[in-house]
């Protein structure tokens, strides 16, 4: 790797100023530049680095290459009272997906439950977010995006040689009390693509079990993957069997017709309204009660503590917010690279 | 281990008249004994012998106990246009989750989606079945099931030393066109506890990965597990989260209120109906398309093709219907003396 000077470290505020000036520069209007912008930095509070600024110079790419439209605005393009397909017109993923559960939970207050296809979409950040939207307003979220087709495909299916799926995460969400929100978000490989590059620009191994060569064998060299080897399912056959539903999820939702390219994904949101089943409050102490004790089970060796689902990136966001977000030199370069093709002072925009 | 004399090979037809015998002889009406009969044989044929015959044993002993009451039956608690809650008034499983699926059918075929939730309920078996009852009828099925308190718990959480949680199981079913049913059904755990009792009946280590013992070490000794051992979660932080989520919608649905004992178990089911989105056979078709792909791809070394979540199930049970079920000796065992037990001609009923 070429040496891309310091790591730098700024606080939240900076990155979504400088980030959303980046948005605007490349043609957002400047409440999605601001949406994107804070989608983006509250990745990298929550500790999900894969899924923030890391992002800015893919996506001014795809501005500048017209897979991006950084205007579109979503739309609705047929709904019953329980369902909707929303095409996202190929804007930002974010402004698409946050319109998406808008309407899922708009749906799902008035029918109790709901659920909303998102097409014509680009990369929609953390799937959490969306869930933990619906969350927030009382309701369990469950949101699914699955439909990459090759050449963009990274994972081999269970028993298989070749890459033919995707990373295909699912993320639920439900509301609690004293535990806040339970967030679950999560690949259906073993491990992201981004850890396996990762591990190949710091020349190290990746753990056993992440990846095959091109030929179908177990391999811990990360050079493997980018000379036609493939992610494994995680869990073997059950997450291989939880990325064919995500796809399956994306072709019921319409986005195979509605995608182009490689671009066929399509997002699948639920939405349901606990108080349909019995109020919020009680189900969030009943939840409370029984989050105490799985929380209570004594750590097993090399481990601090028992962790419910959400409880990490509460507790990064606590620290970054303190201490301010690390941007690694690479990143930072690939950011203020982008920000300086667009013209933009990056240096006094990141210090204010 | 006793020796338990040979196993002994029958037609599921067979085994469907003895144990639908049994069933009536401990006090299940003949309609409920013929569907738990079949929902057990049918397990068989698909080799999922773990919810087979092997559970009949079991069932006639909560009978006894005046913990699953056979001439139960199901209703409806409290509903709206999109949900409900189903008690089973603790008769059979089967009997409960079929006719909560058949609610959520019929309420998911009037408003495009409903959920069900299953409450005061026993063993429902092969969640797979009533997800599928919902796939045959053109509609994505989804069931989970959690709940289970301790002492009836079985697994540790990701990074604990000891049980707080079961193997809370998830299906999904969704219809296509030539690949018939994807069916997905798979224990939140690496492994089920009757795979670590068959190890341990055979004096065979369990793989790594499957247990931790009493401390919470790593252990492949079965014996581990039945010492204050655990079992572990599939895929790690991933397979914890789906099975916290589990128990989460066990109590949504109320299951914890309506519990008793250590079964506050609860089953969650989804139906959406396809052609809210598209027409069914037009995802249908676009469905096998995206199977084949899938299929096409060469097998890794170790593997002779790649196949479909439901491909196995549908090929033991061409296999099974033609060569019969063997029943191995201990299983065989357990269900003459049930029969026995209840005063029947055991050998007759079986060659019937």
């Amino acid at each position: 790797m070429a040496d891309d000077g310091p790591s730098r470290r700024f606080s939240a505020a900076q990155l979504r100023t400088l980030t959303t000036a980046i948005f605007q520069a490349a043609g957002a209007p400047p409440a999605t530049a601001e949406l994107v912008a804070s989608s983006l930095v509250t990745a990298n509070l929550l500790g999900h680095d894969s899924h923030g600024v890391i992002r800015v110079q893919e996506y001014c790419e795809e501005i500048a290459a017209k897979t991006l439209v950084p205007d579109a605005r979503p739309t609705v393009l047929a709904e019953t009272p329980t369902t909707a397909t929303v095409s996202g017109h190929w804007g930002f993923g974010q402004v698409t997906a946050r319109y998406g559960a808008e309407v899922a939970l708009r749906k799902a207050q008035e029918a109790n439950v709901a659920v909303v296809g998102l097409v014509q979409q680009n990369h929609i950040g953390r799937l959490g977010e969306w869930s933990a939207l619906l969350a927030r307003a009382g309701l369990v979220g469950m949101v699914v995006t699955g439909g990459w087709r090759p050449p963009a495909v990274s994972a081999a299916p269970f028993g298989g040689a070749a890459r033919i799926l995707s990373t295909n995460p699912y993320s639920f969400a439900i509301p609690t009390g004293r535990h806040d929100i339970v967030l679950v978000d999560f690949a259906t490989t073993v491990s992201a693509e981004g850890k396996v590059r990762v591990a190949r620009a710091k020349g190290v191994p990746v753990p056993p079990g992440v990846l095959i060569d091109k030929q179908g064998r177990p391999s811990t060299n990360p050079d493997d993957y980018y000379e036609g080897g493939a992610l494994l399912p995680a869990a073997g056959h059950k997450g291989y069997a939880l990325s064919v539903v995500a796809d399956l999820l994306s072709i019921l939702v319409g986005a195979d017709v509605h995608g182009r390219d490689w671009n066929c994904t399509g997002s699948f949101l639920l939405a349901l309204k606990i108080d349909a089943f019995r109020p919020l409050a009680e189900f969030a102490a009943a939840a409370d009660r029984r989050l105490d004790e799985v929380k209570a089970v004594p750590p097993a060796p090399g481990f601090a503590e028992v962790l419910i689902p959400g409880e990490p990136e509460r507790r990064s966001q606590v620290e970054r917010e303190r201490d301010g977000i690390v941007v690694p030199a690479a990143t930072w370069q690939a950011l203020s690279r982008t920000g300086d093709r667009l013209g933009l002072d990056v240096e006094r925009l990141a210090a204010s």
